[in-house]
């Protein structure tokens, strides 16, 4: 996951913390609806880390050179180190990891499954694209976490140094040849969509989930605080697609 | 790469170390041919590692769990950093990695299409068989190779796990099902033919490694040690076969 271009707003100045932001673990666990959020929350970055090792690993193999190749596997295995640590803190906390992950393979493998990319170019645009709307999605839920997840979930969504890799490599094809970005922007627009549509899909399945990002439990988000930060993520996607030389 | 089960013969007791054995990198490296059969085989062990961590990587999406699927991405995360450790070694001794790892793409590229396992047991096996064959193989190597060389040979070897979880995942499938063991006996054998082509292959077109495996540069391999060789080679992989269930 990568953590340049993050929405500007992304409230976690440490001054600011109040409730469960200002708690740990230990005391916010308290609470057994929170617990279950986090269990949630853990448990589909644990499988978004183990997907994207996969998906990784396997644009390694469309690479056209052999360091762009060791360049993706080097990306994949520190997904794979993410993964370990979602892994392990899920076990830490009680949770059994496979149960926590499992409500999400569906619509992750449902993700991947509808946007397999058709060549290196597209590959590049799909991790840069996903990471980072993931990477916002997730950076603003743990401003709102108990110190320790938060310090956890930030620390795992470090970058892995594919963002710059991605914009380098498709900004020299687009200047190459100037229709590449024409394609990539329609694909770039198709991955928004399928990620939106498998995002509502999960938020509807997993009440703990929801409960905790429309307010409940979590403190601080309401639905129009949830809008509002669609809107900064959609904000942050446009000016990233602007970067790539795409338009959004 | 696993360690177990390597040959019994394998002559690497440092109390009989002469020649090459008993020097360093620096001393030994002052043979430019002995140095080119060292980038030669860094650079094929290294796309070996490479090639390693994309099948496993692959096999990952063939495993029946999620915990499976972890433990494989787990060894291909190890393979990769055994990469990491041998292409820094090219770049240090001032060889070009990506030069160093190209004569070496074909055959093990050809290797793994020509041996595209079907299921997960076909995977495991292969994965079982292939880095065994290639650990013995190396370590045999190492033997002969200049004390710095050798450690590092011989570190990447360090068993990543898959050893111990093949063969359990191997024997619970022939118990459950014992027609399965015949299957995969026949598919043991033709992963051993695929692999003694391939690497005569890569013997015929690389002289510097070849003129080192039977003597003439590292001491002490002649034809008869390379055929002696291969027969411990061969009887490790008997051994291991029925180690599985499976006659080899």
């Amino acid at each position: 996951m990568t953590s340049s271009d993050t929405p500007d707003q992304a409230p976690d100045a440490p001054a600011e913390r109040t409730g469960i932001a200002a708690q740990d673990w230990a005391t916010a666990a308290a609470d057994p609806q929170y617990r279950a959020a986090v269990v949630d929350l853990l448990g589909a970055l644990a499988y978004g880390e183990l997907a994207a090792f996969e998906r990784l690993a396997e644009d390694a193999k469309l690479a056209p050179t052999l360091a762009d190749k060791a360049e993706l596997a080097k990306m994949a295995s520190a997904e794979f180190h993410h993964f370990e640590r979602l892994r392990d803190r899920l076990t830490e906390i009680g949770a059994e990891p496979t149960e926590a992950m499992d409500p999400f393979v569906a619509a992750l493998d449902g993700f991947h499954r509808q946007t397999a990319p058709s060549d290196w170019l597209e590959g590049l645009v799909k991790a840069y694209v996903g990471d980072s709307i993931a990477s916002d999605f997730y950076r603003e839920v743990a401003a709102r976490l108990d110190s320790d997840t938060r310090e956890l979930v930030l620390a795992v969504l470090d970058d892995t140094g594919h963002a710059g890799f991605a914009v380098e490599k498709v900004r020299a094809a687009i200047d190459a040849d100037p229709r590449v970005g024409g394609r990539l922007a329609l694909w770039a627009r198709r991955l928004m969509g399928e990620a939106l549509s498998q995002s509502q899909r999960v938020v509807a399945d997993r009440d703990a989930l929801s409960t905790m990002l429309v307010g409940g439990v979590a403190d601080g988000f309401d639905l129009a605080e949830v809008g509002r930060m669609f809107t900064r993520i959609t904000e942050a996607h446009t000016k990233r697609m602007a970067a790539l030389g795409l338009a959004a």
